[in-house]
């Protein structure tokens, strides 16, 4: 049985795979000049309304480190939540990349607020510190919740006034829209997000991501790709599933099936005795607070993530995807009572 | 028609989309844990006699610099040739990811020697400085000629003893040993060689490198591929690839029907008027001088790299890979022939 | 008349100046090899009980990055007090030069205790966290406060069970053992403290700072020191000041006058309608609240640092230094219960 | 006796003893807010004609490395003679510090010719390449030639044609100055020279070198600064020792008396049987071939560097300093003519 502990343990949608065979076929011009890279780029784009420019990568972490680091001076800072990936999950390389600061901010829920960067902003024009360049985000958050349309707007608005960028992690931005029921233009172009890391590996990918950028230094994202290690030589297999994912809103019925499951997770574990969720999710990710004698008793069966645990009750993290079933959602809960008792 | 610009243009080899999508079931860990990988790396390992350790990267860059960082600190050197990819083609990734320095050589063939090395050596200890720690060769170079097993030895033995490493950036290393006849290991394991880039992509993989480290330090590699940026999620899909490769002697068939492809090519070319094959290569790519006219006549169509040209002389690059048939080289030649005159 | 900003507004002693020109004589081999640095580096490890290595550089950030430089792998990460020197007040040159991770912990009183590492740990071998290896403190605090020599020991204790290692900013080690009325010796040798970076700029010298290691990575300091664009070239003229400072006991001497001067200057404050002392301060630096009022009457005459300020109170930083007199400390006292009224 | 080893073995002049020690009185701003600092930062502006904007480090490579940061992305590279010190003698600093490539260049007299640049411009725009986008020379050059004001000001000319800028590490710009018989302004300034190390370390002071800046970047100076540890606390004793050696031209006197002895020292060696002087030194550097038994015979001895020796020839740099007496210079060649019988 398929379990809950992180979107990347998922398959590949067979209509990706079925995109990489097609384009395995003849010769193409390597490193993004050909014809397929081509028109991925084209549509990328023109699915942000046009005013961007796009690079393709090989991972999250390529996208957020390159994508920033054409923002940046090594003497700038990012302001980022405590909890956010490129601060606690990616092994030091946007420090070693670009050889700016993370300041990481405490947060409730994931989500940084105007309050939060404000007094930070101090260290501007100062020599002594790292300057403040940009407020980097995560939609949907790695608390689980998600920011709305305004709340990203404000925050754009924010920074601009304050002669600051706007980047967002956008690793799971297609729950994030199905759940605010918004298109990508309208969560980012819209709103003045300046850099976007655009993935989908979490929503029926293989690998691959596309940096978006809005910000005129995307001119210098081809260099910083390659220095970066991050060019791929037969491109043309990302850009095959780059425009197979967008076809037809197939990003929009996967991500619309992993919030669906996690809708029925929580509402069945709501009713498990001892069991409590944390916020209110409405992605594809969920922390719960349950016994720790059932966390013991399913564990080494990689169903969850435990984040820690006390005597009685551990803190676990879970995660539907795009080929996440209801009968696995249903077993899960069923299992988790029958090992309660 | 396909070309000779380069073995990047290649497609993937029918069996390696096979195995991806044979990977494509069910849940699996992520970031290598899963069974594909674990089975992959030891296949791997076995393939080089079993005293190394493997790490899986994404591409021929990250597995150059990620390999290359495990070995030095940031005031070390690296001695290589003047030509070598990663001083050339690499946009600088190795110096910014290691900090360190490349000391580039001039050669005559892209073969560096001990008479090169030597007289750099007289930096150790001055702390003036950057410290000379590794020598890193090309097997095949990118002039197309190949080190013997004993010249690879003997460079080997030469800088252990001046306590030095040796590196191999193998992204064509399938082809060496089809020229040479000799196994992976006879080739890196038993000549003595520290590290390996251990290229597949221009042998018929779609993405992925492997690292294979005979040093010590290769308990580091894992913090220092995820730093790079250079850890896969959904690793399996590569790892599969690895598999197929090495099964039933994929690697060997698809380099020697490169390897032929040249020798048809070189052969051919050499009869036409005004053609010169530079050096007598036995792998996948040759350099030959033409004349500029037919350079010219031929540029925008993507069969070669001009690598520079004068008035009446023009430089170029051809390479075959796995996918080159009888009937393209043929064709080729004629074409040339008809264009000459 | 002299104020309180900081004890970089101090002159330089003259018995240091004394020194120098006394060392302006004749030639002498540059970059440290000459007789009295020689001598400068054997005087400083045997007042650390000589078993360590002494290696001088230009400045107090130069010293805490180039010295953590050599205890750190890039993937690695130094926790340490949010306020620290060098988490906040050096312009993110740790994080540019190592490539490594700053872990901030938050602090009531400048003070990092093992209640705040502990949990940090759980990073420890996973490849996806920078992987914590050093403990860093600044003695005295950037708060004014001073670890007990018990505290210090229990530090490096678990430090060095944990794997960890651990590092002092001694910038201002002097009024340290002057408060705590210990050596150098036992201060950081014989509690276990791994890496010492040596300041005494702030207690009466003119530039340079020694960094003191205990630990065999040592031996690659001076090329860490090199690249870190730390090496000068005429050190005797360092080497002279450290002699002098170390001679006689001079640097105790200083020490102790700015830190006496600091209590007449609290004892006095603490006398005045509205100001209030933090901690209760036993070396140069102290952090008081007084009026907003008085604080902006005084602006503009650099007496103090303004930490914060809200409508009616100020948070104000205070330091003495070696050449404060009593007369001054009277002055100001006198001062702002004038401007208070 | 003193040699000819460097004219960093070379004492502090008297002047700037003095300087140091009038600027010993009471407290000052840090960090080079202080009057002395103000003045001195104007002075060297109008030195170079007050287009330009002044940075005090702490030393060459922090001038060299911070300066050039400013100038580049971490995907650029710099284009200097092989023999540069900053791509010989730095220990790696700009690589580790800017992330970016040095491109050594081959000559034969230590001086860069728009025929060596030319070639490698192909690169531009090509993301595999680092970008040029600086060319770095020496004045004088590290092999002790000189280019005149007309050759500065035609590579100038052409690096802004080409879209590229001009550095000028000026470790030795005084004897260059006084060797042509033109001003700081004349040398930098008015040919069109974006960046200058502008040092004075080997020309009588004690410590301490200045960026000075003609680009628009010149606004970053001051974090690159910080960042790059080179930002001195206590900054007056180094402003006061630039105003020291700008007052009354006693740079030029420094300067003219090392160049002097320079060519008193080459017209003795040259009547001494078997010395041959390289080129035709107008600086204070030169270099000879001397029998290596005459070598031998004075190794230990600190009079000069021994570059390379064969059986019978040994190739070795001299170098003359303010403090270089005429008695000193015949004593030298007295000497060598005894050793040689």
């Amino acid at each position: 049985m398929k379990g809950f502990m992180s979107d990347n343990t998922a398959s590949v949608h067979p209509k990706i795979i079925e995109a990489i065979s097609l384009a395995n076929s003849g010769h193409a011009i390597p490193y993004g000049q050909d014809d397929i890279s081509y028109r991925a780029s084209k549509l990328i784009e023109s699915t942000f309304g046009g005013q961007c420019h796009v690079s393709i990568v090989l991972n999250g972490t390529g996208a957020n480190v390159v994508g920033l680091s054409t923002l940046l001076h090594p003497f700038d800072s990012v302001i980022c939540p405590e909890t956010a990936h490129i601060n606690c999950d990616e092994c030091g390389a946007f420090e070693r990349y670009t050889g700016a600061k993370l300041i990481p901010v405490s947060t409730e829920d994931g989500k940084i607020r105007i309050k939060d960067i404000d007094p930070l902003l101090s260290a501007i024009g100062n020599e002594h510190h790292s300057q403040p360049r940009v407020v980097s985000i995560s939609q949907i958050t790695e608390e689980g919740t998600i920011y709305t349309i305004e709340e990203v707007a404000e925050l754009a608005k924010y920074c601009h006034e304050k002669g600051l960028l706007l980047h967002v992690d956008g690793a799971r931005i297609s729950n994030a829209c199905v759940a605010l029921g918004v298109t990508f233009k309208e969560m980012i172009a819209d709103t003045g997000v300046d850099l976007l890391s655009f993935g989908m590996a979490k929503n029926g990918l293989m690998y691959g991501e596309a940096i978006v950028s809005f910000h005129k230094s995307s001119s210098t994202l081809k260099y910083a790709r390659k220095q970066g290690m991050q060019l791929m030589s037969k491109m043309r297999y990302i850009s095959a599933q780059y425009e197979a994912i967008l076809k037809d809103d197939l990003w929009w019925h996967n991500a619309k099936q992993a919030n669906a499951m996690m809708t029925l997770l929580v509402n069945g574990l709501r009713q498990v005795d001892g069991f409590t969720i944390k916020n209110n999710p409405s992605g594809n990710i969920a922390f719960a607070s349950i016994p720790t004698s059932v966390a013991r008793a399913l564990e080494n069966m990689n169903y969850f993530y435990v984040m820690n645990e006390s005597l009685d009750k551990s803190y676990i993290r879970l995660v539907t995807s795009f080929d996440t079933t209801e009968d696995e959602v249903n077993s899960f809960i069923s299992l988790v009572e029958k090992v309660k008792v």
